[in-house]
């Protein structure tokens, strides 16, 4: 679980933040600053994309220790946009072929000066790992942990619910989908708690509910029909087929579409004016049908671009802090 | 095969090249312009090379889904003395691991406001499926479609025919090999062709000769002195090895070298000025005798020089046609 | 072995590196001078990074025919906050899948206008075979050469030692472990004896034990107590594992631990002011004990940082040998 230790020791005495690690624990104030950073780098489709020098002469390295196109590309376009090197090590190149240890990866990539290291694992508790043990000038931030915390998707899907509903107060969230396996959804849960919504409705089969604790304040459905009724916000979850070790625990495609699939006629359950989300990437008519995928009601490409702004205002925010 | 749509739908309304698919039915005035400012590229061995800043702020992405060394390094190096930002996507990396869609991968990217794709794909038909479906201002260059289509390969190579030659109009071009499973043969036809050479000749052994539907105007011949006989150039292509299915149809690399390779002597029956081209890479001895590949006739390093010089032009097209 | 070929053939007529390929037969001054430019390259943690103009729209290939983290991120960075433009060709991404030679890639990446070769290769000689045929411009960097040479790791030990030290004039080095496989031996024994160091010791099991002509004036000694008495520098090397291929020859980790590994107890038998250096990645208590490697002798981390220095050096160096 993420601890109180991790959300403290992100932030710098004072009250910016040095590392992201977790949603968890940060005051709302932090939020609404990214998210109002981040706004600051949307553009239009066609314009030249936002560009920002603060990272000039600074080196980023992502540190991808499970396969990922659309995060490590996210962070690196980011950082790139942002006027910094780039460094790329993914599994593959990694030095664990060698056996060395992921701290002594980390100790020698910060002798080289790298001034952020961007890292995902699929082992809980990784970034906090690195973070308490790296240099005061080092920051780290959490792409991705096991299935546990995932800020930066937290952040973006805030950044989401904000443009299109304008306020957070009386919102109805429903999260449909695999919860049990979800750092999307632990994230995301922590972050909505935070902007203070109205409900969060979380909505799985039995096989694939949560752990209550981790998700204090939520109300658990298992109908889904009943977790979409006047829902504002419908945010569902790939399956992570890779995470569900017991084989017995596997659904097929088709059962899974018919019993907690997002279908038109489900949807039509939520307001009108509901909005459909995903993280991506989308097992299409598995956890959701196509045509609500690619639907009028779907954020799912918005998101997209919310997040690379969220990544280079959370780089900027990062580069503010350290430099007093 | 490539269809009257690709080429039509490639342009702007204003005749300009907003994609770049295939050259078949490309005005030959579009490909004079990519020529000559391929031209103002080049630059003596030694020299720094040529670089423009025409793509400053830009994102190439280049998704290359079948292996490649040189045509990556060729187009990543044209993005990079462009100015531009440059995000490789190899195999290895791709989200189709996690069985996303090629389409839903590009709309991702696109969402990231990645203005051009590199796409190399073993499947005929991938880059005009992603060219109709992207946003109006973002183009999609092919580095290679199955058998059927590579561009750029085809454009550099009348950039170095014609550097040697000065015009097309009394050529004979003879292309010798593999040429039922080349992209190369295909693209340099179609765009030899609309130069308005003399005479194209297509050697091969019966097993890996051509659909003639897919090379109009051209001439078979089985016997490679007979097709060599007073040519002006003389293009080698590789032996796709890895393409050919059927067990049976494998020739072994003497009996093949004996039968259709390249030799001295058999060069000699050519123009004693014509010039020697090869895509790369070879297969010294099989399909090329290594002192045809390295002797005073070959330009096969011409090739790739002009390979990067034909990629910048293309870049700068594509971002002079978007910006009007 | 590295061959007075080769120590010739890496300078210009002018005294100055062309390549680095081996520090065998250097000039106490050039590698003086090469020590002196990186220590204009070194800042304090949490400084910003060095960086210089000098290979702005240059071109440098990092060709690794092994796999490498820890030196291709080195001379990665290294590159980039020198300005140059970045290729990474890995193992996996090789055309060598084509069956292409190592020589038909580098005449393809020379006629793209790359103008430096960084080349890790598990065969001895292939850097040097490639620096006797690529054009006059271009310089080849050896990164790592079989069990033969590594120089810029041998530098950057000197630099260290220096930084330690102040003078090479009376110094006990002693080396200890697998040094039959290790390049990183190899190296820093010729950079120390062209620094004049009063005494070079090598320790090593009799199944490790070097070829004595590879390494003139060094002291064989299986004894790791009497190796260590009064030593001034300690240097450890990683086992190479992958390198050992007859099985009979392995050796448990408990017991190399037990028989040659870096304890405490051990290095007590140094010089009170001794320094450890490993070139990483470490095996942790298997050739080294941990609390040795993070210890306060320990300069390990800074052997890293001065690899970036050094390589920074020596790109400048010959950048400015090219330009006269």
């Amino acid at each position: 679980m993420a601890t109180k230790k991790d959300h403290c020791e992100q932030l710098m005495p004072n009250g910016r933040l040095r590392h992201l690690l977790t949603l968890e624990g940060l005051d709302r104030s932090v939020i609404e600053r990214l998210l109002a950073r981040a706004r600051t780098y949307l553009r239009m489709p066609g314009e030249p994309p936002a560009r920002d020098h603060l990272l000039e002469g600074r080196t980023v390295a992502n540190l991808f220790f499970e396969p990922s196109t659309r995060t490590r590309a996210s962070f690196e376009l980011a950082a790139k946009r942002m006027s910094a090197y780039v460094l790329n090590l993914d599994v593959n190149m990694s030095s664990r072929i060698k056996g060395e240890s992921i701290m002594d990866t980390i100790y020698t990539l910060q002798a080289m000066q790298v001034d952020i290291f961007v890292v995902r694992d699929a082992s809980a508790g990784v970034p906090a790992m690195i973070a308490n043990q790296v240099l005061p000038h080092i920051s780290v931030l959490n792409a991705g942990e096991s299935d546990r915390s995932h800020p930066t998707q937290g952040l973006l899907d805030l950044l989401t619910i904000e443009q299109h509903k304008g306020t957070f107060d009386d919102l109805i969230v429903t999260i449909v989908g695999d919860i049990a396996h979800s750092r999307v959804a632990r994230s995301a849960a922590q972050g909505l708690r935070i902007m203070g919504i109205k409900e969060l409705r979380l909505v799985a089969p039995d096989s694939l509910a949560p752990d209550p604790e981790k998700f204090p304040g939520a109300e658990f459905i298992t109908d889904i029909e009943q977790g979409l009724e006047d829902a504002d916000v419908v945010m569902t979850l790939r399956i992570q087929r890779e995470r569900i070790k017991d084989e017995s625990q596997q659904i097929t495609d088709q059962k899974y579409l018919r019993n907690f699939g997002l279908t038109a006629e489900r949807m039509s359950r939520a307001k009108p004016d509901a909005i459909v989300m995903h993280p991506g990437p989308i097992n299409r008519d598995v956890e959701i049908a196509s045509e609500v995928a690619d639907g009028p009601q779907s954020v799912i490409t918005e998101q997209v671009t919310n997040g690379l702004a969220i990544r280079m205002s959370v780089l900027a925010e990062i580069m503010e802090s350290e430099q007093g």
